[in-house]
């Protein structure tokens, strides 16, 4: 019941970036709806795909189109109110990569897949979805450049492995890793942090 | 033997709509192909990908990739006057969005995937290689902004399957969802009808 | 080991001109891992989604993850001398079409799937990593308008096909296909040779 709900609001807030995003492309409602679906469950359809996993999680569960269907719906109608609740919506956002990074690693691990493998299954659920949405709305995915929002997403990953070979329960492992991926996340928001530079001149 | 004609003319109305976009960012012969087959093909094959249908349905039928070669060749000699055959090509392509999403909700449904998702199937193979072609092309898909692409799909969709609930034979629902189809995008072209718009300002 | 040793210098190959593009595009380290990773085993990771070889290739083996993360921090480190390497990096980048694309044929004849059907996936294991290099960057693919980057791939699998048909051992055929692949590449870059013009105006 927990679970479901932190899932739901996960995808409510993914839904909602993907329609922000589309909206400021100025893309019709078909557009809008396509857009905010494929952010809300892109990653977890092509960690789907990579491993094999069809048909896809959200053609076997009516929930995800429902919920995505009547996110956009309150979304576009609510639009001009929508910049009120932008902290809300990262705090959602950030629960939501959280949980989606376990659920990509749960996933790699039934398939009896590498850590380094699941880790990446992790990363591949919580960020594609906004990778697929910028790829839509023509624009470089800000997960490759302007934001932390991987890293915790990989640091999470490496500390439940660390956890579960220590003599450690799973669960407790489960909810650390979470929460280290939603706090990190949260500070580099607060903090303005970003990765470091590669590149000899300051100017990105 | 009919259902195999429409087909065909539908792939070719859709290789046709590559090449034309793909002459138009100057790509060369080898890019003019590969947007000609992804337009034409992109759509099912992402269909049977996200339902596990693989290896995909061109794979196992010479027919598709033989008739999008010849396409191609012929569309690039003759580029010059393809305009004089918009019209002509305008109503293939309607034709093959109808049968297009007839064939995605047919592959739903022998997945025993639920009527929402079995819309959302027809509506992919019918308009995703469109929005794949765009991507390759670095714009924006026409399907998100521009014209009335999905919603008629959608809505013949929708048609077929409060159809099949009613004492109706297979065969009409079908034929009634393709007609609908074919004849809300071409009312759609012919009036310039679009999506209500969702914005304050009408300049879009 | 042989075939190992080559595959590995394909792979690094491809990893370094993923660095390149990311870099030139400003993205940060986890940006350019991504496009190192995806320019590297995107091609190979397509092949498999199509024909439904899952989990795809580099989740069974974690040499390919490895190889690239390392390619990435040497390629970081080293990027202001890569230039010097240039013409080096071309060389691998060569003999990985070569390499590839036989390998997407072998795969391709594995599944029992048509002639042309196999040179499409030796084609798509070849040149689709940098296709997709080139969508994340937001740029027209390269291989659609600039270079001479796919013809060769299939014209050496026809040349593979062909000799198969003869008497000729199966190994012959191999390294013929491959060496023709390689041989051509370099060629038209030697010699800057790009496919026959189909447009009107010369200045594309």
């Amino acid at each position: 019941m927990f679970y479901f709900i932190i899932d739901l609001l996960g995808t409510i807030a993914f839904a909602i970036s993907g329609v922000l995003v589309a909206m400021e492309k100025k893309l019709d409602m078909f557009g809008v709806l396509i857009i905010a679906f494929v952010t809300a469950v892109g990653g977890g359809t092509l960690r789907d795909l990579l491993i094999g996993s069809t048909p896809v999680f959200w053609m076997r569960d009516y929930s995800y189109i429902s919920i995505i269907i009547g996110t956009v719906i309150f979304a576009v109608l609510f639009a001009k109110h929508l910049h009120n609740f932008r902290k809300t919506l990262l705090l959602f956002d950030a629960i939501g990569i959280g949980l989606f990074t376990m659920v990509g690693i749960e996933k790699g691990l039934a398939y009896d897949l590498l850590p380094i493998i699941c880790i990446a299954l992790g990363t591949i659920t919580a960020c594609f979805g906004g990778v697929i949405r910028d790829i839509l709305c023509n624009q470089i995915p800000a997960v490759f450049s302007k934001e932390i929002y991987a890293t915790p997403c990989i640091l999470g990953g490496i500390i439940y492995f660390v956890l579960i070979r220590l003599p450690f329960e799973d669960a407790y492992a489960y909810s650390i890793a979470i929460t280290v991926i939603i706090v990190v996340r949260l500070l580099a928001l607060r903090f303005g942090i970003s990765l470091p530079n590669i590149y000899r001149n300051g100017n990105r």
